[in-house]
């Protein structure tokens, strides 16, 4: 059994200002929950309509009804459960590897996916700005699939991160280098930017090597790759310097 | 003003069904519409809330409310425009450049995403096997961002297609060739496999190139990337050949 209050606090997880106050935020699914409960993320309670078999000391499950789990859930598919974790300590940045710097990314479902790419490209630093989304927000969690547990994610004032490091930063612009005739790279940062706008001014200030992904199609057309994807090749190309160097 | 029937006429669209009947489908939202308007799409009808500046004959515009275009809608958020065109007849695939085939893509967000992927990078030709998402469902158009004009997609019976051509037919699997390090590739078919379960076995023995995205992080991990990530890396890796071509 729940109590109202119970779920009232549960829901407000859903606002980021609760989930700042409390340290606390969601998982929903079984896949999602287990990764989180692999990780170095800790258990707070886990809610669930079934016995089920996740290795949790019974003190920290509940049997919950599915209507109760509905008015809890962020999803539109109620799953079966639902968990509250404890949210990371940031770590410092280490940037004697590559390491991704976002600039104002608003949609949960990018975030996620760049927390995925980050996580396959062994990329272990993450940074966004303040107005990038929070990567608790139920619908990133959700879209990383248990990648969360595995990129230190940071919220910083980037400006002020970029201007004190002496790694070069990369950034996609038109008119930059094309990224497949760049030779030897050196790591450093790669700054992805807003939806919209791109990478925004100050930024781009501090952005040491200025780079393209070439368009193979139509050049007149103006629809461009969405930031996910041009992540995706990004990370590839810097990658696979260690496969083709001499 | 719409009657009853025709908003009836215009909701059954939602459905594969009466798309293939009446051979035509719905985009909504300014960019897309007009993106198609400018294609070789043929527009049947465009509904609006507002007076526009489309450059559309006024015989093929109807001024609606608002709450008439949300019955006819399939979008959560409905925008204040909403275009009903014909479908296109498929072309004959030309295996003379590289082509995409999707092996039972299942979700509509992918299978826009890889469209916008072929789009970018010039790839003409995008065979589906049957059981892959409808091209004209309402999610797939809208996530297209009207890409869908540039690239000529035809389903049909992938082995049957396949069994007839010379050209090589590449597939990502476990154990494969590393991407990074195939040198010098003829261009063929691209498989890209299902969502859960990868290409199906009667695709895999058409295989004549199984290839491999290595992972850089913890090789431990299950998770693996999402087709429409792998689709991106994969055809970033291929074009990119004409670059570092000797």
């Amino acid at each position: 059994m729940v109590t109202k209050n119970q779920i009232k606090r549960i829901k407000s997880l859903h606002q980021k200002k609760y989930r700042k106050e409390y340290q606390l935020f969601i998982a929903e699914g079984v896949k999602v929950i287990q990764e989180l409960l692999q990780s170095s993320f800790v258990l707070e309670h886990l809610y669930v309509t079934d016995t089920c078999d996740f290795g949790v000391p019974v003190d920290r499950i509940t049997l919950v009804s599915a209507a109760d789990l509905k008015k809890m859930s962020a999803l539109t598919t109620t799953p079966n459960c639902l968990a509250v974790f404890h949210c990371l300590a940031q770590q410092p940045v280490d940037f004697s590897d590559w390491v991704v710097a976002l600039d104002d990314i608003r949609d949960p479902g990018n975030l996620g996916t760049i927390i995925r790419l980050c996580d396959w490209f062994g990329i272990r630093h993450l940074v966004c700005s303040p107005e990038t989304v929070d990567v608790y927000n139920p619908k990133v969690i959700q879209a990383t699939m248990g990648s969360v547990s595995r990129v230190n994610i940071e919220y910083t004032d980037l400006p002020a991160l970029l201007q004190g490091i002496e790694v070069p930063i990369y950034g996609t612009f038109l008119g930059g280098e094309n990224i497949y005739e760049m030779g030897k790279i050196q790591p450093g940062v790669v700054v992805m930017g807003n939806e919209a706008n791109g990478i925004s001014k100050e930024i781009e200030q501090l952005v040491t090597r200025k780079i393209t992904i070439p368009r193979f199609g139509d050049l007149q057309q103006t629809e461009s790759l969405n930031v996910a994807m041009a992540t995706s090749i990004v990370l590839s190309e810097f990658r696979r310097a260690v496969f083709s160097a001499p």
